[in-house]
């Protein structure tokens, strides 16, 4: 599992005086992107490369609010991948009080010009790279 | 079913030449939002009267990507309501193309100085009002 | 000068209570493209023939807070126009009190395969509009 | 000066493929709160002890694109305190190419309970801590 680690910002409150909810969600693609980065098969190259990755599903269970200034870790791993889908599997954790303040998953496919495609055909250096990480996770 | 409308922002683009995810579980929030203000009991008056509502789940499928100037029709119903916990229903259509751009959903509760509480005890009248509002809905 | 209308949404407040300042930006922008789609050259459509336009400049003075729920009223006009230069004066007014809640200027330029160009040398029909647009305000 | 670095992030973009300009705000926001933070006088103290501190101005010149995945350093120093008004300084820095972003500044009040406050009279250690701070910048 791999740890994302950040502050959360004034910006992201709501006069709830928590982080507003819909804030997890850019946090859970911050953490799957560093995720890539750290894999040396980055989000940006994949674009670069003509393929995006649009997210076809996602949910969130909340369990705990985020507060101004707190420090969250996003723990993030990839459940599921086949070639053609992509699942990620989320925790947010206060780094304080290492209460989980969230759990979540988001669903992935992969575009090239518009059409899905496999990474596996498409893209096959990010394809070994992901099989190595996922069999070296487990 | 209540029928919120509202068009698609350039701010909520993303580099992908599409509405960032993340902006959906916003619509979805103004169009609970906007139904409770027709039905005569505001969120703004349950925060006056000391009742938070927040977010305790989100879940969302995204069939059709949304562009920018898309203007769309967030459907938005009641799904459950037991007095203690509040489930919304929605649909994001697009006006142009009547396809159902996503599918989601919303889980709150309902806090008043950071304890659950009963609407049917706390706050009656918008109790009763969501009763009247299910009864007639179905 | 072209009145622009919104509602101040539960997920643009901070934890002060009050519309995060940054969000006066999103409004302005919304205000100047719908500016432009009254007048008939969208922003959709100079993006769509390959022309972006950048902001270069903002300046924001806030006077008032606007609250959640709020309508404002986003008053947007031509300040300049060289035809290689557009400067923007924005107006946000509460439409319930009629108080000045910010004023405010954003600056743009235009630009072709990331080169400065004059849009009355590679979009005539925008600057013309544009033109005639200016002369019909003053 | 103090310096603060932080990731532009995929949902920071638009479909013009860069930053939008808007989040340059939030950095700012970001930078002056980590400086309160470093210097000991929290922005969250401040409101902890019924101080807020709301933007009255902002300005911002955007020189050149910040793109998804870079790092900004976010330059920031106090301008001007008067114990009433606040003003800070900031340079939006590209840490691989060196170049300049943007370059801004952001005007303060202090408010308790709504009315505007001098520091030096009503959050005295805070007061000195800017002093002192202003005084060994230069």
């Amino acid at each position: 599992m791999f740890s994302y680690e950040r502050r959360a910002y004034y910006h992201e409150t709501d006069q709830m005086g928590i982080i507003h909810h819909s804030n997890y969600l850019k946090w859970m693609e911050e953490a799957r992107i560093a995720l890539m980065d750290k894999l040396g098969f980055s989000y940006k190259k994949m674009e670069d490369l003509g393929v995006i990755s649009p997210v076809t599903g996602v949910d969130l269970e909340y369990k705990n609010p985020t507060k101004f200034n707190d420090i969250v870790i996003i723990n993030v791993k990839v459940l599921e991948y086949t070639g053609v889908k992509l699942t990620f599997e989320y925790e947010i954790v206060s780094k304080e009080t290492n209460k989980i303040n969230a759990i979540g998953h988001s669903k992935h496919c992969f575009l090239m010009d518009g059409k899905i495609v496999s990474l596996k055909r498409k893209l096959i250096e990010f394809h070994d790279a992901f099989m190595k990480y996922i069999e070296e996770d487990m």
